[in-house]
């Protein structure tokens, strides 16, 4: 089997595992507890939380542990809603290629009362920095731009924008997801006030992320009922997952460079193959994108039916995000980028991870090229465009 | 070493451990992708779901999976209150003895122009079901109380107040986070409509609960995003957990029997020997009480002191809730129960598993007895109580 939708979720490493079991047999108390097991826990949490600070250039007092990207997704931008409403200021600026973690938490705001500003990418998937600047106002309270895109792979220039938040004195959320562990990412240099992130994208556990917040910018509770994560996030800690997701993280940055180069060159091998393929696109930036995402469009077939087939050849890969898998609807990334309906339906998002070899890469190429030919063979949407009764795209 | 606060954590049994890493190694698929391992991880997802609902007499559909019991008890009451809400009813019946992530909900609650009303409860920490039927009005949109006491362990009589919330036509939550896995539960008999769970309370991990939404009740996103959880709760399942969680309390389960039997026998033979200490007095109900509970307030000593001397002699237990440790305030819920604000101060709450043995019991009591003395021995309080100087309540 080859697993290539590392974007969706990543195995485990054996490092974190180790570090998690290590803490569920040996130091199980809780954290909040006063005798010897539950400081020992305590010690393990702070360890977890310097340890990932260090990693993105923070304090670790400005680290919240949350449930995962979704949840710090959320409460960084109802934060910046709740602390612009009390300025007067209900404007929102972010993009068209979010992930509906912000979309979806800035659709809520919306029929709350809230305007929201969702820039437009170009056919690479890039924000412009100045697309920023031009759409922040007066009553703007946040901005909040992805620092790589689930879907497409494409690097966003945050720092730039980061900076021109800066200037325009506008909070910065940067959801982080798809970067941390797989990309340099420096809250400070990159001019972020607040990020979040996911362990299970970097071969930590599920139900793990965290959420930076510059200090002076305030939180407001998703959860609210003990005095945990500095009465901002209530609940039980999960240390176990928390010291796992620092295991990984530290690991991921430990072999960032080498895994970044690895990776990039083994994309680049399955771009030029697929590439092959006649009618087909690569979606997202050819350079500035994740080192280990490769999204093409085929047209004329459509892309559940391509995942099925590359599925029995052992080949687990996904089309547009696994978030909105069971939607009929195309991706709202690839729609964004001016991919038509039909074109994005055939889309497929190869996402590699360090295991791939090769041969591995081979062996998708070629099944990918098969199988698309199968099923054009098949397309009643093929046979009109090979016979000119309609018009080729890609 | 004795661990006597499982009320606070407990210790992840072997087959939830076991169950974790099976998923951890071999189905670590995002539940949401198309593909064999992601389908297979949605199996394994569905299945725990269903042994769940099995479990407590519900249906799976109704099983909503959280990172724990305090997001599961904000989703409940902000779901009820804006339901409420939308039918212009904003009052909320709940207890003074309630757990934080309920308390603290009822606050934020109020802020927005809620009206709460925190009903009293006995010396026993008993709230009657004849109080919950005079304080439910026309404009009552929830009634919400805990299964039982995390603190004092008294049960409440659930069943008896979900039928006047069912004669009322009152949605009835009920935060059954220390009950679950320990004495039976029933949604149907119960007449319960809303129930918050939390698997580190029955050995299983940390960051996993689950609510429970009887059908019909309309259920509000706190964290939106991703269509999992039927669009109710965004965010990568975290499928480990959540298999982990329902093997453990399976196992819970098959043994609720023996294992109730067995521990009530040891808590009446500490509770027993406790009493033996002058000037004592237990807290919590003498019979309605969770099984492994034993509360006690002793007279003329701090309570923090008593953990950390009982820590030294390899007992780990609590004083009041570990989530409000590091408050100097004493726990609301001894308050409650009419004791007095010294004396609630110098409490001790000892939450025994399976694993305690008759010896333990034994060195439990000696230890207690020798540090309860010993601290006595230095208390200005203690001494102007023995000189008459103040008087006695215990």
């Amino acid at each position: 089997m080859i697993y290539a939708d590392n974007a969706a979720t990543t195995k485990m490493s054996e490092t974190a595992v180790k570090a998690m079991l290590e803490v569920i047999n040996d130091n199980y108390g809780n954290p909040s507890s006063l005798y010897s097991i539950g400081q020992k826990a305590k010690e393990a949490l702070e360890e977890a939380r310097a340890d990932i600070a260090g990693v993105i250039g923070a304090k670790p007092a400005e680290i919240l542990f949350t449930s995962g990207g979704s949840e710090a997704d959320n409460q960084a931008i109802i934060s910046a809603a709740k602390t612009g409403e009390a300025a007067g200021k209900r404007h929102i600026i972010s993009t068209k290629i979010e992930h509906h973690a912000v979309l979806h938490t800035l659709k809520k705001l919306e029929k709350e009362g809230f305007e929201v500003t969702l820039l437009e990418v170009n056919g690479d998937g890039l924000v412009t920095p100045e697309a920023v600047r031009d759409a922040i106002r007066e009553d703007t309270c946040l901005v909040s731009v992805m620092y790589a895109n689930n879907e497409i792979g494409t690097i966003e220039p945050i720092r730039e924008i980061g900076a021109i938040c800066r200037e325009k004195k506008v909070p910065f959320h940067v959801d982080a997801v798809q970067a941390i562990g797989h990309i340099p990412v420096n809250v400070e240099e990159d001019n972020i006030d607040m990020l979040s992130s996911s362990a299970h994208k970097f071969h930590g556990p599920k139900g793990v992320g965290f959420l930076y917040v510059k200090k002076g910018i305030r939180l407001f509770n998703l959860i609210e009922g003990g005095a945990q994560e500095k009465g901002k996030r209530a609940g039980t800690e999960n240390v176990p997952g928390i010291v796992a997701a620092a295991a990984a993280l530290k690991e991921a940055v430990a072999n960032m460079d080498k895994n970044a180069a690895y990776l990039t060159e083994k994309r680049e091998k399955l771009i030029a193959g697929l590439k092959e393929i006649s009618h087909s696109a690569l979606n997202g930036h050819p350079v500035k994108r994740l080192p280990g995402n490769v999204n093409f469009c085929f047209e004329g077939i459509e892309g559940e039916s391509l995942l099925l087939l590359l599925d029995d050849k052992g080949i687990q890969a996904s089309s547009g995000s696994a978030c909105t898998s069971g939607s009929l609807d195309p991706s709202h990334v690839l729609l964004a980028i001016g991919r038509v309906h039909d074109v994005a339906h055939g889309s497929l998002r190869l996402s590699i991870a360090e295991d791939i070899t090769d041969a591995d890469v081979d062996y998708i190429i070629k099944s990918v090229k098969e199988v698309v030919e199968y099923l054009r063979g098949f397309s009643p949407v093929w046979r009109d465009l090979v016979a000119g009764k309609s018009q080729f795209i890609l």
